[in-house]
């Protein structure tokens, strides 16, 4: 049996891709069964409740040796905290190759694209399997998630042209609206504490060997995550000490302005993002431009400034 | 321009699947050339020779952040010396993941097969792409070569039935025979120096942060290899030294008995053989059995090994 499972903090595209890879191995011929490694969002909730698809199982440990395939990430930060025991036999991903390596000879599959949504896509049409209608379902909703309705810079022709032979498949006739109901559950954030609010969508990455956490609140309406500064800045201060990092920021991303303005904690993160994107920070907030995109944006201009330090 | 190469001291392998995979990112959309990281065995001869095709240059360097697509290899240690400065952009490969990372996303395409010519008929056939029949030719000798014609537990029926597809196309009736001359060819070792044919296959590997090289000469006619094992055991310890190698071994594999009989160097390799493996020592050779896969018999076995010390 082999576990799928996406990212710590699953956005939409690291749980769709579990459950339409878990069924992908299983339809050709190996047993699997898809797992998530933390609460859905707001926006995940929302395209499950609609395509009528139970949430997987929340996976917190396996018996050492298991067989785990990895969707939607590859670094053992963002993974279960167990990975080094476990045997990764499977990876699909669209992201930078971090530390990831193995012992024997194991199936991976990277594309510089919009979602991991988009390679499952391909996977299905390479070995000639059709697509269900619930799979082409969560596989576009992973698509408009993670570029923002191709709003986002990491936007590929392909991921167009996938999501167009999706929604044909899924029976969504106005990919617009559907879109729009995803963002407006995804930002929909009332009654969320401020931890969890930091925590959506917010991953630890490593630069020059230290740990720097970096979250993203995606939302139609920025105003009301700047109304709540002073509670997130607490939290983010909570994790940092919590978690031993070396540096936290939470960038707020206005999808339909495509903008992006980062919550500063310190004057670490002050010095480290002004020096690596000549931001302009006033009264603690980071003002990062059109950079909306924290996979192209923002973690290539940190690694490449903290190699030349 | 993209750069495609396969690992230093290339096979069959390396040096078809760089021709076919640059010929391939040609016809899909990309400028594309094929090099070579060392001279060809005589196998690759053969096959090049009789496919009517012209060996790849010699690359020794290139430009800083030049792309380069890697096949048949992903390790630092098997690739141009100054692959650190170089871009990576695609990885075709069978191998298992060594310490490649890359800061942005790339394409990768790992498959446990039994060489990096199965998979790169794959993604002719998912690109609805047709093989050409001189490529089809040099794919098949490469799935030929890596397994040994499928003898290696490497095979998989994969390769078997992609072979099978591509003999179709290269017009190959008897494929036995074929890879009959094939083997010939590279068993004829009649004039090459000592160091040569150390190097002929030949990769290092990092265990427990230490570099070991491990040498293989795949023949029909291992007495001749014996017979020349005063001089091979002086190569090996020259290019230990050389190299600052930690330890040097050569495998000497009997490709139609199916057997594994290596040389040992010194009491360091002699140790890590008997404990590794509980190999039989006698006359610094060690009986490796039917362990005729370096990558899928010894270098996970010498990994387990020096992980557990």
């Amino acid at each position: 049996m082999t576990a799928v499972f996406g990212h710590l903090n699953p956005d939409t595209d690291a749980i769709t891709a579990a459950l339409v890879y878990a069924s992908f191995l299983r339809r050709t011929g190996r047993e699997a069964q898809a797992y998530r490694l933390g609460e859905p969002n707001r926006e995940t909730e929302f395209v499950l409740r609609t395509a009528g698809v139970d949430l997987p199982p929340l996976l917190d440990s396996l018996p050492e040796d298991s067989a785990v395939a990895l969707v939607d990430h590859n670094e053992s930060s963002q993974s279960l905290p167990s990975l080094a025991t476990l045997n990764v036999t499977h990876v699909v991903d669209h992201h930078k190759l971090g530390d990831l390596a193995t012992n024997v000879p194991v199936y991976l599959r990277f594309e510089p694209l919009g979602s991991t949504g988009t390679i499952l896509a391909k996977l299905h049409r390479e070995a000639n399997l059709p697509i269900e209608q619930t799979d082409a379902r969560l596989l576009l909703s992973a698509i408009l998630s993670d570029t923002l309705h191709f709003r986002s810079p990491t936007t590929t022709p392909e991921d167009r042209e996938v999501a167009t032979y999706l929604a044909q498949i899924a029976g969504i006739a106005d990919v617009s609206a559907y879109a729009g109901g995803m963002f407006a559950a995804k930002s929909d954030l009332g009654d969320i504490a401020a931890e969890k609010l930091l925590k959506m969508d917010y991953k630890v990455f490593e630069f020059a060997g230290r740990p720097y956490g970096l979250g993203v609140v995606e939302t139609t309406n920025p105003g009301y995550v700047f109304g709540r500064k002073a509670e997130l800045l607490s939290a983010m201060d909570q994790e940092k000490a919590k978690s031993h990092l070396a540096g936290v920021v939470l960038s707020v991303v206005d999808i339909l302005n495509e903008t992006n303005r980062t919550l500063v904690l310190s004057a670490t993160e002050e010095l480290m993002l002004r020096e690596a994107f000549g931001a302009n920070i006033e009264d603690g907030v980071a003002d990062l431009g059109s950079r909306i995109s924290r996979k192209k944006q923002i973690v290539p201009v940190l690694e490449a400034y903290f190699e030349g330090q």
